[in-house]
């Protein structure tokens, strides 16, 4: 019976933090330049198609296969119809929510390298990560034989495996990319491009916040762990406290209530508490998002100041608080937290933990980089930058509502030279014939 | 075993709920003017921050702590983690659902304060229908100890205790900020300001009837309560025939299928089901429904000809069909509604709590306007109405599409003199240093 | 027991199906041209509203009815309260997730028509579907005692059923109504109108994948079948292949990774393994999902070649690739398939039910037409395709985002002679009185 109850829970999860991917796409389609909305969607596209079976095929061996020196797996490839696991779960529950994770580990990077980086480099970087960077970190950490995880490591839900292994190969990445055209003024000034659709980026964000609700409280993937409840109610207080210092602070230091910082408060509190949901008190829940909330404003300003152009705040909302988030729980673990009871190995183990997967993170990003440069190329040219990605390599921009009040400039969907197919917007005299 | 199942429900349906809120800033985003779309975005997010928070640390105990009088609860501040619940429920599931319905008090409010509030004083106003007004009528009706709950009024998930209460409270409010600028003129006849982005509105309204299968459902806090297949089943009903007779009554009346009436008209329907969605028949629902979706229309035209200004019909949808729905109760309930039964006494239980919810909606959101009134002050001044809240409050336009067709006004983004960051829409030659 | 797990998972599914309807609704308003992306969110509403009402009054039983002939249903007209089923879950619940797929049925027709199809027709057109065209065939297949089902077709979550169905009801009424206007040139050339919204297309793509896992997966009606989470794996793998083998294609074949392709190719992924998610592994599931990706794009120049104007590839999406689910199924059956174990007979049998399900999705859709031709008339007229369908039956835009830069051309909303109402756009000195 609780085998019939944990497959309906972990199935719903899956499909919830599978839908999150809905979420990263409406936030950094609203968040970027309305010229290159189209091309953050379809790289969305990439992560649940191209990356989603190259985890399926390769990934998911890496991670959850027979271990080889606590170092990385070696069978499951291709996921297996049965798998032996040893929860009451079909394995093919577990592998659905395992894909969940992964595109969301390549998503967080589809923010940072956003509005310069070629779409073919992207699909090379969703299956190198899918395959290898996410994967070998994540059985060193989520692998019972892996070694960090022999050490002791705490990240229930990713803080670390997930979050700040994506956040720091964006950085990586968007540090090789270097920054968009007019992002960095020759006065060491900084020139933030203006979000394109506010009410786009909330609904990303408030499907990602639902989402988290599965994302957390789903990876008990066992119903009759009921702590489950109290892991999502940490996720509603932390996301809760998040959003709120960031609201207040960006009233207190720019004059304005900020919509982008807020929505990245909320998400960071969400960061923050993914690794410790299962294992602190409701008010550390609060404590933790609370100070992500700070955290990120900062580390935003800090990722600027290194010249570092992140046009959405990946790696402040997933690498410095998955980083935070990774800490705290050596802090505010309630059965050997630093801070909660006294001992001190734990939290030594989460500072190692934290260390490798910066490491990690920036090495993999960094590989990534170096393949795409030498096969299919890392930049879109300028002249791809100032037409905008959506033209360039989709043909099409995101909105075409001013159809009725202007003509767009003729060919700009002539695609006629590869397919003979004239696509022209209403109104255009060549769509009359 | 029961426990493990009603644990994942109730999570899950906690989620959905809270999920509700993305439909709210949607279908609020989408019903007002383009310059204010960002603020009531913005409004959410206080909501499920601030307001959230307030609830968990004070709302909580006055609506479900040890009754004194029948009339307030005095202790379970701070949600501590475990309550003893007469349910077979983790209580921390339990205080994540009620957040969820507190959250969705203050999104009713938002909607119709909209376009001319100041954005502390909605920060204000959220903390206080959070710790105040809604725990204290949640109180009277459904804790088991609470003054109409021993008279043995029904609400099975809340017409009264939530929609009603936020409905008349956002009357009260709505009524003492006075109407938007250019809404009446001076010969009675009112203008109706176009909503800026009907798909948007109307995936607002996709979510908050997605969610509302959980807000019903959901309110079972238990599986081994079958009946919650036919909740939610009179759920879809009641929706589906309000949404049909205010479409067809648009298409006679204002000779146009209306999107925004059609859309309250769905949405009143699900509000005037969720006190009896426990109590009544399919048909009653449908019944139920059907009238809500008329009411909705008559009631928006009363509020318009009072002279108080609602941009989105909160008023009309939660405030007269939450009051509609509560007395519904009283004629079709299964066991000993009026019409179905001649049973008198249910119907005059539900007359007086109707009553009750009014008087206190409308004193709370009296109350909460005037505290706001002698401290951050209610409403937004002149010219920030006239430049549009986004720009007032947030320094930014929702939506961002032009930057390839204009350059914006100058100065648009201009925060230089309070944090030294030139923010610029891409375009701007200042961006572009 | 099993039966409170039962219901929990099929309230939540049929929620998640009628969820679907609002990734219908955002598909179809990015798809076409601004002017009509009001008409088709207001479409999605008729769906759920009359079309949800009419189904359950009278579509229900003629579905799920006792059967006659192994042809048609004859009772259980207005969905009563407690039908004995043999599952183990209360009636209602199986009312509310049948209601899902029936509305889901009727959507893939309104994106075949939109841009030129009255709005009256398409209420009858709704009510048509639910109550005759889908049950009947329906009942066939599904109705244990349809003459389809007693030859053994499988059809597990209705590729045929459902998908091809609708999409070849949609074929016949596309192509009675004739083109949009400019659709098509004299040279024989096709024009096709640039999408208005992509990043809300894509929000649509993910809602309905979201959803299909519980469309797909739900069907199972039965937690204790533990399949159901390989069912929710194929979903994926195949929607996953889909997009996959869409999106290199059209960098191939048209040089732009394009982004409504991307999405059909996803989403013929979906429909193609509808069919048979319960009954093919997981490699075949990857195999039939890569061919539907490659077969919606030759599908779609096919329609175009026979001048069927289809404005989101609804024929090519449903039609087609349910028709190649269902055959698929023949194919790929673990137990019985053709390719996979040389058993000729069930490919028969899935044969012929492709063929009956195409021949009767054009005699339906032909029905429909016709009786809208004959009743309230089928195609909007000349002046209302030009101007519109959102003025021309809804009385306003879908975006409202220009008024602080233009004043909309005046009487845009003048509604005084019906109602003495003025409605007009902020900034329209009119608004001002």
């Amino acid at each position: 019976m609780i085998t019939y109850v944990n497959t309906i829970w972990v199935v719903l999860a899956a499909a919830m933090v599978l839908f999150m991917e809905g979420g990263f796409s409406l936030l950094e389609a609203g968040l970027v330049r309305t010229k290159n909305a189209v091309n953050v969607t379809m790289k969305i596209f990439v992560d649940l198609t191209i990356g989603a079976l190259a985890f399926w095929l390769i990934g998911f061996g890496m991670m959850f296969g027979k271990d080889a020196f606590g170092f990385i797996g070696t069978n499951l490839f291709g996921a297996p119809e049965h798998i032996s696991l040893s929860l009451k779960l079909p394995s093919a529950a577990f592998v659905l929510f395992q894909i969940g994770f992964a595109v969301a580990c390549i998503s967080i990077i589809s923010g940072a390298v956003a509005e310069r980086m070629s779409f073919k480099a992207y699909i090379v970087t969703a299956a190198l990560i899918c395959t290898i960077v996410y994967p070998l970190s994540g059985h060193w950490i989520w692998n019972s034989d892996g070694w960090l995880a022999k050490l002791g490591m705490k990240d229930f839900a990713g803080s670390a495996a997930i979050h700040a292994v994506g956040g720091f190969a964006a950085f990586a990445m968007a540090k090789l990319l270097g920054p968009r055209k007019g992002r960095f003024n020759s006065d060491g000034s900084v020139n933030v491009f203006a979000p394109s659709n506010i009410p786009l980026a909330s609904a990303g964000a408030f499907i990602l916040w639902f989402g988290w609700f599965a994302f957390n409280a789903g990876s008990t993937l066992d119903a009759a762990n009921t702590s489950l409840a109290s892991i999502a109610l940490n996720t509603m207080l932390a996301g809760a406290s998040g959003g709120t210092t960031a609201l207040f602070l960006t009233m207190k230091k720019f004059g304005k209530a900020d919509p982008s910082m807020t929505i990245n408060g909320v998400l960071s509190g969400l960061v923050a508490i993914t690794a410790g949901c299962a294992f602190v008190s409701q008010w550390s829940a609060i404590v933790i998002g609370a100070m992500s909330g700070i955290i990120v404003i900062y580390a935003t300003l800090l990722v600027d100041s290194v010249k570092v152009d992140d046009p959405v705040g990946a790696v402040a909302v997933h690498g410095f608080n998955g980083i935070f988030g990774t800490i705290a729980v050596g802090l505010f673990d309630t059965t050997e937290g630093l801070l909660t009871t006294g001992h001190v190995s734990l939290f030594l183990v989460q500072l190692l933990g934290a260390a490798v997967v910066i490491v990690w993170g920036v090495l993999g990003g960094t590989l990534m980089a170096k393949v795409c440069e030498k096969t299919v190329g890392l930049r879109a040219t300028e002249r791809e930058e100032e037409e905008g990605l959506d033209m360039a390599y989709h043909g099409i921009p995101a909105y075409n509502e001013l159809e009725r009040f202007t003509d767009l400039p003729t060919g700009l969907y002539d695609f006629e030279e590869t397919t003979g197919i004239v696509v022209a917007p209403a109104g255009n005299k060549k769509a009359l014939g």
